[in-house]
C-alpha cells in the first residue's frame, strides 16, 4: 500500500493537545501509514501566535490563517482543537465546503450546535469524528455509537470532568475546604486560571449533552442539562457524607424517564456511598457506567484529560476518518430519530441529605418530621448534633422528587426552630 | 431511508445467544432500522436439532442444514454463534464466498485460523466483525481496532473469564477449596457440565490471543498463550493470598518485551494486591486494563459472558456490518503489518510467591535463604510458621524472571530439609 499518495492533515490550534498531535503523527508515522494504507502528511498547522518555538513542527508549515488553511482545498482531515464555538464553528463548515473530514475534541461546540456541524457534514459527504471531546483517552463516543449500537441505553452515569474530581478528592482527603482545595489544583495545573467552565460544571454539562445525545438518538443541548457546580460544597459537606458512608462526587447523569417517552441530563455535586466504584476515581481521572437494557452495566475509566491522552483519542479518530477517505465512505452520522423531549429533573426520585440548623430544644424533630411527612418524603435516617443551645440536625430521605424535596425545604425554611438550611444534597448510586 | 430494501441475516446457532439475538432483533426492529438506514429481516435460522420450541422465531425460518442456509446468496450478513472450529469455519469461509458479512463470536475459531478468515473476509470484499468473540458485552474489540489506532498499546492485562473468576470469587469470601467453589459454579450455571475449557484456562487464552494479536498488529494463535488454569489453587493459597493483602485471580497479561522487539501473551493465576481494581471484580463480571503510550491507562468493566450481554456485543457488530452493506464500505481487516516474534514467558519479570514445606528446625531459613541468593533471586519477604516438627516458609521475591524462579525451585526441592515445594504463585499488579 505504500504506493498510495499521503493523506493532507491540517491541525487547527497547537496547544498541549496539538503539540502532542504532530509529535505522534510524526514519531509514528510508519505505524499510522500502516494501520491506514496511506502515509498521512502535516499539510499545515495554524496558531494564534507566529514566532512561538513549535519543536518538531517546520516552521514552513506554520500559518497564523486558519481561514487560508482550511481553504486550501487539498487536505483530506482537518483536526479542529481550538476550542469554542467561533471561529471554530466556522472553520470546521468551511473545511467541509473544501471537501475534509473533520477530527475535534470541541465540546462546547458539539453541545451548543452538534445538529448543524453533523448536518454540513453530512451534506458534503464527510467524516465528523469527536471522541476526544468526551472524556480524553477513554473510549465512549465509539462505543456509544457503534458497539453499543443494537441495543438500548438506558442511563450514562459517571465523572466527567477531572478538575472538579480532583478537587473534590483533594477535599476528601485532605478534609480542605474548596477554596483550598481549588488553590491547589491551580497551582498543580489540573485548573485554569479561570476556572469557572470547570466548577461551575459547565464543561461536564456539555459532555453530557454529547452523551445523552449519542446514547438516547436524540438531540440534546448544553440548554437542556440542568447544572449545578462544586463551589458551594463545604468540608462540612464531605464531613457529612463521610458520616453516613459516602463521599462526594460531581456526577452527570444522563437517563430516560420511568415512562421510557423522554430523557433527563443532569450535572451536580452527589453523595456517593464509598463502596460505588465511581467513589475510588481519584485525581483527575474519569469514569463512566452505561447501563444499557442488553448489554447490563459497563464501566469505562482512565485519563480524562491531558494533552497525551487527549491526542490518543484524536489520532484513533484520524486513522478512522483517514480510512474512510482512502475507502470513499463515511462513518456514522447525527442518530437523532429517537427525538425524545428532555425533560427537567423536577420528576427524577433520587434520596436526599439534608442539614439543617436548628434550635436546640425539646420538639424539633418532631416539627422537622412533620414537614417531611406532610409532603409525602419518607425519612431515613436523622442524626441530630447540639450544643450551646445550637444544633443541627441531618436528614437522609428515602427516595423523592426534586419537587417534594423543593417544597420540603421550602415549609422547613418557615418553621420557626429551624435557623436555616446549611446543605441539600442528592444521594446517588445505591 | 424506511424505502430501502431489507437487508437479510441468517443465524447460526440458536442456543442463549442466538435466541437473544433473535429476540432483541425482533423487539427492536425499528430502532435497529433507523441506525442501520435500513430493516434487518431474519432469513433463516439454522439449528442442531428441529422440533425444539423456538419461542419468537417463526417455524418457516428454522432449517438444521446450516450449509444450504450460508449458500442462499441473497444474505448480506451471516451471524456464526455455533462455537468451535468445524463447521463453523467452513459455514464462515461459504458465507463471504456468496458474498455476506460475518459477525461471529467464535473465540475458539479466531484464536486458531483468525488470519486465514481475515484474508477470506479481505478476498471477498465483506466484513468480519467479533467484538463478541472477547469478553461479552465489554466493548474491547473495537476500542482497540480503531480508538487506539492511532496510539502504541504496551500491555493489556484483566479478567477475561467468568466462570473462574466467579470460583476464585468464592474461594476468596467463603474460604471454600477449589471442587467446592467449581460445584456451587456449575450448580448456579457458571459452570459449563465439562469445565475444562474455562477452569485449565484455554477460553482465556484464546481471547488473550486475540487481544494481543489486535494490541500488537501481530499474528497470535492460541499455542502462543502461555496457559495454566486454576485447578490446582487450594485454600491454603487464598489464605497465603490474604495474609500478604492480596486475592487469586486468573489473569491474562498481553505485553512486549523490554525490549520492544518481541511480545508475550500468558494466562496463569496470580496473586493482586486488594487494593488494585480487578481484585474487586467479582462473580463472574470480567475487567481489562489497557496501557497505551499516550492514553496512559484505561479500564473497560462489565458483564463477561451471558446471552443479553453477549447479544449485545453482536448487535452492535450488526448495525456495522449493514451499515457497510448499505455504504459499500467494510470495516478495518486484520493488522498484522508488525509481524512481532510472540516469545515465551521466560524472560518476564514478576514477584513470586513460594510456599515450602520444611522442617521445623534452626537453620532451615539459612539454608532457603542461600539457595534464593545463589540464583540472583532477591527475597523481599519470609513468613515462617511451626508446628510438631512440621512447618512452612512462605518467600515473596522481588522481581525475577520465570527461569530464574524455576531454578530456584529446583535446587530447594534437593536442599534435605525442605520435604516440598506447596506452590509458587506469580504476584501482579503492583
Amino acid at each position: 500500500m505504500s504506493e498510495r499518495r499521503p493523506l493532507k492533515v491540517a491541525l487547527l490550534g497547537c496547544g498541549s493537545v496539538g503539540s502532542e498531535v504532530a509529535r505522534i503523527m510524526t514519531a509514528n508515522a510508519a505505524d499510522l501509514a500502516a494501520r491506514i494504507g496511506a502515509p498521512v502528511e502535516l499539510a499545515g498547522v495554524a496558531v494564534r501566535r507566529a514566532g512561538v518555538a513549535r519543536p518538531g513542527i517546520p516552521d514552513e508549515l506554520i500559518t497564523t490563517d486558519a481561514t487560508a488553511l482550511v481553504k486550501r482545498g487539498d487536505l483530506d482531515v482537518v483536526i479542529e482543537l481550538i476550542g469554542g464555538v467561533e471561529p471554530a464553528r466556522t472553520l470546521i463548515t468551511t473545511a467541509f465546503e473544501h471537501g475534509a473530514g473533520v477530527v475535534t475534541g470541541n465540546k462546547a461546540l458539539l453541545a451548543e450546535d452538534g445538529t448543524s456541524l453533523h448536518a454540513a457534514a453530512a451534506r458534503h459527504g464527510v467524516d465528523l469524528y469527536y471522541e476526544a471531546a468526551v472524556a480524553g483517552a477513554i473510549p465512549l463516543v465509539r462505543p456509544l455509537r457503534e458497539s453499543l449500537a443494537g441495543d438500548k441505553v438506558n442511563r450514562v452515569l459517571g465523572i466527567l470532568n477531572g478538575t472538579t474530581n480532583f478537587i473534590l478528592d483533594r477535599m476528601e482527603t485532605s478534609g480542605a475546604g474548596y477554596a483550598e482545595a481549588l488553590e491547589e489544583a491551580t497551582a498543580l495545573g489540573y485548573a485554569e486560571a479561570d476556572p469557572t467552565a470547570d466548577v461551575e460544571g459547565y464543561d461536564a454539562a456539555a459532555k453530557a449533552a454529547i452523551l445523552a445525545g449519542i446514547a438516547f438518538h436524540t438531540r440534546v443541548r448544553l440548554d437542556d442539562v440542568h447544572r449545578q457546580g462544586i463551589t458551594e460544597i463545604t468540608a462540612a459537606d464531605m464531613a457529612s457524607a463521610a458520616r453516613i458512608g459516602c463521599t462526594v462526587k460531581l456526577l452527570a447523569i444522563c437517563e430516560r424517564t420511568p415512562d421510557g417517552k423522554s430523557v433527563t441530563a443532569r450535572v451536580h455535586p452527589a453523595m456517593i456511598p464509598l463502596t460505588h466504584p465511581l467513589a475510588s476515581v481519584r485525581e483527575a481521572y474519569n469514569a463512566v457506567f452505561v447501563e444499557a437494557s442488553a448489554a447490563g452495566q459497563l464501566m469505562f475509566y482512565g485519563p480524562g484529560a491531558g494533552g497525551a491522552p487527549t491526542a490518543s483519542a484524536v489520532l484513533g479518530d484520524l486513522v478512522a476518518v483517514a480510512r474512510h477517505r482512502l475507502s470513499g465512505a463515511s462513518g456514522p452520522g447525527e442518530s437523532a430519530y429517537a427525538q425524545l423531549p428532555v425533560a427537567p429533573p423536577d420528576e427524577v426520585v433520587t434520596r436526599y441529605h439534608i442539614s439543617l440548623d436548628v434550635a436546640d430544644r425539646a420538639g424539633v424533630l418532631a416539627h422537622v418530621a412533620a414537614v417531611f411527612a406532610e409532603h409525602d418524603v419518607s425519612i431515613d435516617t436523622v442524626r441530630q448534633q447540639g450544643k450551646d443551645g445550637e444544633a443541627s440536625l441531618v436528614v437522609v430521605t428515602h427516595r423523592a422528587t426534586d419537587a417534594a424535596l423543593a417544597a420540603t425545604v421550602e415549609a422547613l425554611r418557615q418553621l420557626e426552630t429551624v435557623r436555616g438550611v446549611a446543605s441539600t444534597m442528592r444521594v446517588e448510586g445505591e
